[in-house]
């Protein structure tokens, strides 16, 4: 009796404050193709692949600095393991391109409070040689800053431009507040100044600096460019905030040469129409020289990899898959042009890259969206039980998918969660323990997903090995 | 109506599963005297004594390794400081001792899959000189298994101590888990390895480093002996089970002398009765070289001087309170015996140290729960407020004032919360950025309502600023 007065209580209180619109006015349903969803919760249950192909690449090759000896022994366990994982046409396309290396590196502050702190080059920085240089510092909170400020201000001095980047899901303040690394070395050159240190583009308050690009344009001429830790940039502005002239001692040392040599690893599970238009995917398979790249990118690779397998152990697809991993994304996107550029004439259904680390993907994009509404409806029902939603004001992303996307592909954009990643981006933190394997298995999940509904259909193959 | 129901069924819901307790047999209660209770509050609310403390500390020192001319700076700044806030017999008192400097660190797995990894040296780790030393990684997971294992499995060889270190907001696992560190280079030294690595005594997972003091003893001639961060403790594990031989090239340089200068620096509040025993409080100055020694111990000695700071402001104790910034902890507690030989004959009321970090205090003991259990109840009640518990199974802690406490110092231990602690301690990442200004207040709250409930009565001295 009691409980009846509670639950009518209950009722009450959830009465909808709105009316609801009525369910005759919704689109007409769409649920996933039962076979893409049985593919897709058994990689989101057991997927192996991923992780073996992340810890594998991490562990026996370590860094992958583009167009070193590194990036070398990479592709070629690349291919070995592709080739094992029963993968066709497995291959590198060869390219060349400028080599830049990291030598000896530290910062100074000679007066007023001697003390170390801890910074790394950005690629392509100028070399101080080894006896590093030595000047004043001078403040600017933003590159704008900068760039509103007298040559007089700037000369001679050691420009370090400051920032507040947040974290964000959709990685969106990497744009606005990465301008101090893409412009401010080319700004403060042009304006005189001997060196940069900027606060490292991150989101974390650890000792581990940020490197990543930048170039020097409108004929600036190199200068030293560094990215100080976040508690250092901190540290530096406590000092500079008690009024003294500020002096540093900066040394970063480094090389650059033409004629290095990277390349694509290239890998197939063929399609039964060999004149259907391909699904590509991929990731990037060098990194930055500070770790092992585990998020940038090992976990791209591993991912793409492991869905276009699991289709590959299903059966044949229509659609020839064609996964990439790209050589020298990180100084420049060397091999999304390459690739674009060998294959100018080929046709593709989609072009997709995971390239945002290992977390949760979490919502989606397309420009099937407007091209082919059904399979977009497709996809979101088979992606809808892995929490991931609708985009739909999202955009093409993927630095090593963009020349061909640019050429004209369709594209699609499973978008992970960012909020971690700005903590560990380019730093020596990138390693495999930051790699959730539940969220890993998802990320696989949704690949394969998107390449089974977009396949064109998958045939048995009875004879083939379910499982290695 | 309805809501009567509602109230009733809630009622029958909460009522009491066991019979309480009596209130007639409670101890007698006891209250905060409300003079304590005014000063601590204000303390919780308003303190800035600590901040500007660590803050300036940390910033215009820097790191302040033991019996370098950092740490002479700090002693300087210490004096300075000091002195500005009004402290009495502001003075050094030194002492010699043995320096042991950090040199070029590095770290390289040569074969079967060449990659850097990150390492530092441990305190008085002996010298591989500028050209390093190779050889063969052996494999322990813990001391106990070097220790059984025979002279030959680890004569000639590099010997890799493993563990797994939790956290534990009482710091619990760092005694068992710091054994690799303290006793693992001796071990392993008597044994003939030609060095040691061993995982990081941390329970983060950031690509920097440990270190911290270790003695050679039993007449074990001095081996390198370094910490590998805990990622790449995990990189050299995966590395190790594929099963090949691994081979290291390991370069520690470090420079050990004898005839270093260091000192602890004292400053009082004078008490009414010159002859009453002290309170004797403090942390210590040094930090190891890697960081800036924010929360081991900046922290530590602006927590305990902002408390006395908050008393001398309030008037005039009835006993001296004596701070000290201890020197030289870090590499062996050399401060805190210095001042137990100086100051034999002294007598003290409660000695008592903050060298835990800056995160709240959770729980509190002393030793006046069976010397002065009056005294002891009103610690209680005064510290309860701030979520202070009684932990009547507590021990004396505090390197600096174990000594004293050893010579017979009465002693309280208030215990912050060590869960985040060892992510940072003895790592570059001890910054200022780690500690809460919140947290920090609450530190200085329970140090000054232990001091206030200690000090035999404060009166009023009118013709004292209040506050700088």
């Amino acid at each position: 009796m009691k409980s009846h007065v509670v639950a009518a209580l209950l009722l009450t209180a959830a009465a909808p404050a709105l009316a609801q619109t009525s369910i005759t006015t919704l689109p007409p349903p769409v649920v996933a193709d039962p076979r893409v969803a049985a593919l897709r919760d058994d990689a989101l249950e057991n997927d192996h692949y991923a992780w073996d192909i992340v810890e594998g690449l991490t562990t026996e090759v370590g860094q992958r600095l583009a167009a070193t000896d590194a990036e070398a022994r990479a592709r070629d366990w690349a291919v070995k393991r592709l080739t094992a994982l029963g993968f066709a046409n497995v291959h590198v396309e060869p390219f060349t391109m400028p080599v830049w290396t990291r030598g000896a590196e530290s910062a100074e502050i000679v007066s007023p409070f001697p003390q170390k702190l801890i910074v790394t080059a950005l690629g392509y920085s100028g070399s101080t040689g080894p006896q590093g240089i030595t000047g004043e510092i001078v403040y600017f909170d933003s590159v704008d800053s900068l760039r509103l400020a007298p040559d007089a201000a700037v000369g001679g001095k050691i420009v370090f431009i400051d920032h507040h980047m947040m974290p964000a899901q959709d990685g969106s303040g990497y744009g606005q507040f990465g301008a101090p690394r893409r412009q401010g070395p080319t700004i403060a050159s042009l304006k005189g100044a001997i060196g940069i240190v900027i606060r490292s583009i991150g989101t974390d308050h650890h000792r581990n600096p940020h490197t990543g690009v930048q170039y020097f344009t409108d004929g600036a001429q190199p200068i030293p460019a560094g990215a100080l830790t976040v508690p250092d940039a901190e540290q530096l502005v406590r000092i500079l905030k008690r009024g003294r002239p500020v002096i540093m001692h900066l040394t970063l040392v480094s090389e650059k040469h033409d004629g290095g040599h990277s390349g694509n690893v290239i890998a197939e599970v063929p399609g039964r129409d060999p004149k259907a238009p391909v699904l590509l995917v991929g990731g990037h398979l060098d990194s930055w020289d500070l770790a092992t790249g585990a998020i940038d990118d090992g976990a791209g690779v591993a991912i793409t990899t492991a869905a276009a397998k699991h289709i590959m152990d299903a059966g044949r697809p229509l659609r020839t898959i064609r996964v990439v991993w790209f050589g020298a994304e990180e100084p420049g996107g060397f091999g999304g042009a390459a690739l674009a550029k060998a294959h100018a004439v080929d046709r593709y259904a989609i072009a997709a890259e995971s390239d945002f680390g290992a977390d949760r993907i979490w919502r989606f994009s397309s420009q099937l969206m407007k091209s082919d509404p059904a399979a977009y409806a497709q996809l979101a029902a088979a992606l809808a039980p892995l929490g991931i939603t609708k985009n739909d004001k999202g955009e093409a992303d993927g630095t090593d998918v963009d020349p061909t996307i640019q050429a004209g592909a369709p594209w699609v954009s499973l978008n992970q969660d960012g909020t971690r990643y700005f903590d560990w981006h380019h730093t020596p933190d990138d390693t495999l323990d930051k790699i959730d394997p539940a969220q890993l298995r998802q990320n696989v999940a949704a690949w394969t997903a998107m390449l089974a509904t977009l396949s064109g259909g998958i045939e048995p193959e009875p004879k083939r090995t379910k499982r290695r």
